[in-house]
């Protein structure tokens, strides 16, 4: 049976709506409006186990997945995204020992599960043109100790890539048409590529531009909806999220100086 | 630039739904509606180049993912089943080096997933009490070259699983609510386990049966609809997968023996 | 162009969030967060033309239909229920002349609309237990000048009703299983009913009531994803209503005394 | 208890996915995979009771809806379309005495709902370019005996139509926005539109229209999911329609000639 150790993160469980990420440290507290936490009982306590807080109310410890280390890295609209992401992740067949180009940072919620997808062999290449975010990103990869499978490039993405013959290549900017070429150039042939848009005149404008680049074209959206699972009374949640964004693949073709005889659709 | 070498798997690509898994072997042919693809073409050429069949069609030569290489495998249900299977893995936190059950193993689709999220370092243990069926996904992974990630016991899961501090399970049974003590006495405590079922009722047993076991207990579905991009007329697809199952997420808690003050739901 | 009238009730349309039934009417003032509007300079104005606020905001004089008179109702829950009801209307064939039963009143919100489905010559009869929930609905029906179509009766569904065959029935109860005797027995010989409920469990439940006194029976969900169009940015709107209720639909059949020599499912 | 007469049409129910609209006439006969069906045997008979095809299966005598009718002429596409047409009808508020254009005629399925909804005292001015489909829309009004309810005009929409101050409008339309106009001048002042369309570009490209000339714009897309009811094993149906198509509702304002002061979005 695992115990927390000093310095650990762990996932304070206190219902459904209530879980914090936090770190467990001698000396320390966390309040909470069910009372304080004492976070060095937690300190040499099993995982799954609980403690109490001052007024009484259990809270569980629980093993922090990469996903709740994600969804809690002070990026509210990400708690949407581990639907894509886990989806993005298998279609791509990202592996460990895979190395990946990411156009587009962000907040790092996708670097993340890219490297920890990746590693201990593989690397992720992640592009991103706004330096404070580059820093977030990097700040938030130190934090969950994956900086190490990851290099942050401060750099336009259209201007093309460092890299080549990668084994995927996600895109998540605001113009992805803009860098398929440099997509194209950097990947192996015949692997998958990947790129989130919320809108549909993105999606048009980047299936455009993949024509005679990319084959084998599939553009999608995965919606998640929550069920209400009581005795006797199972139904599908009152609200959802109705929209994040669209999903395309798509996987390098060579690019052929001589037209084909004929072709079959 | 990667070339195809002999007995290698390529994944021949005609148009969006016509696409196949075959080996790169010299003097074998692959037969199809647009004529004949001479397969020793295939080793010695680049991926992402093309083949001509005998009536002068492109057959694109892609490189296979875990899914296309799981979709393939003579199971046509499971072309649905990619969202899922991606998400779980997610939800999870499977990665390299993870120790993972699988509780049914069924032609083995999601054993190959976990294998190759786990591998090279962590391993699967996979129960199925059907005999064939276990041979069966012994055979896919075989060929997949996972079989050395993977354990594949012949045995009911519900008689509890020889091994033990696991880092996460999944269940794919008929009657989940049947193991969930066995899952609980096999996790880690705090950490997370996963379970797919087609029907309402079997989520409504099975959650009852965690209560008490498991906390951070979700229920949702996970829909995919594609969409039709065509420029100036981009719509989403006419017809959908309206449904393959439910996912039900939760996390091991360790059993008390005295009942708590107070609790906050 | 018509002209609003004294004591005529409208729609008045600040954006697409803000909108409220108002009644035109001399010497009265409607306060809002953009200013005072003085609802007698509506009377007289015609349907479609504006009135500004004192502190100059536009207020669009719109025409009422029974959709926004019905949620407008002080009833909040039920703006999520204009698919259920319109889908429900269509489906149960109900047109001017046909007489019906509601088994159910609640706030009147359907009564009403089939009320106006039926007028001029056919009826609605409502019942309800709740006797504060019949006179609330009377009240609502009274408003919008729909009584004379409707007589609500203050009475338990389960003991079945006072009137024979009926063009279709519409159930929006806890236990529908509980009366589709009555249904039964009310209802025209290959006529249909609908069921409106929230969970799975209620739906198991009155499909098994329905067995050999009804057949054609379909049970479904009815969805409604809005879309945020904008020039170059058009996408579904990020949240959405996930659930309200199933809809059951069926047609009556004659129960036999003998059985058939064989049936074909 | 109602019985069948000479003439009359009824739905002949085999199971749920086997049901007919025939005619019940002295000495003809119905045949099907399961036997043949002596037409005359129905009538006289009570709605709702059954009759057996010489092979001994048992067809249910139905009353045939509005929507049984319409789905049932012929026009396969239109099975999916009966959520969009209740919906429409409640949205529109079109109900007995409305007076309604129709901006497309097409098949004449939505020209049939909304003369159902509008008789006795109501009217229909449907516009449909191509003749041939303006024919068989008469053709199938005048079996459904809703043709004194209808006016259909073979001429382009486009070009502006015969009425003014109409209750409501639908169209449905290859390119929606080049009525808008014609539409703006045919409606009463706030009263509301509708306009039926599959592809994004059309609604973006309608939306913008609509701009000065109506307020209250909403698009949405309905879709209805089907649950397969097993004691026991309650679930959704495994395939749906993905997809028909976009709804837009607005209402009509007066254009001013002079600019408002402020406007609140």
């Amino acid at each position: 049976m695992r115990v927390v150790t000093e310095g650990e993160i762990v996932l304070l469980y206190l219902n459904e709506k209530k879980k914090w990420l936090v770190q467990a440290r001698s000396g320390k507290e966390f309040h909470t409006h069910v009372g304080v936490v004492k976070l060095e009982e937690i300190v040499g306590s099993p995982f799954g186990s609980s403690v109490k807080s001052t007024l009484g109310f259990d809270f569980h410890i629980l093993f922090p997945t990469i996903r709740d280390q994600i969804l809690s890295s002070r990026r509210p609209t990400q708690v949407l995204y581990d639907k894509d992401i886990g989806f993005v992740l298998f279609r791509l067949g990202v592996t460990s020992g895979s190395v990946v180009i990411e156009a587009g940072t962000g907040s790092g919620a996708m670097t993340a599960s890219l490297a920890n997808a990746v590693k201990p062999e593989g690397h992720v290449y992640s592009y991103e043109i706004r330096s404070e975010f580059a820093e977030i990103a990097s700040r938030n990869l130190a934090r969950l100790r994956l900086e190490k499978y990851v290099t942050i490039k401060n750099a336009d993405a259209r201007a093309g890539f460092g890299e080549s013959d990668v084994d995927a290549i996600f895109v998540d900017l605001g113009d992805p048409w803009d860098v398929i070429a440099s997509v194209h150039a950097a990947l192996k042939g015949g692997h998958p590529m990947a790129s989130f848009s919320p809108t549909v005149n993105q999606i048009e404008r980047t299936v455009q531009a993949m024509k005679g680049k990319f084959v084998d074209v599939e553009t999608l959206e995965c919606l998640v909806r929550n069920m209400r699972v009581e005795e006797g009374r199972t139904r599908p949640a009152t609200t959802m999220i109705g929209h994040t964004g669209y999903l395309t693949f798509a996987r390098k073709i060579l690019e052929r100086s001589e037209p084909s005889v004929r072709s079959a659709t």
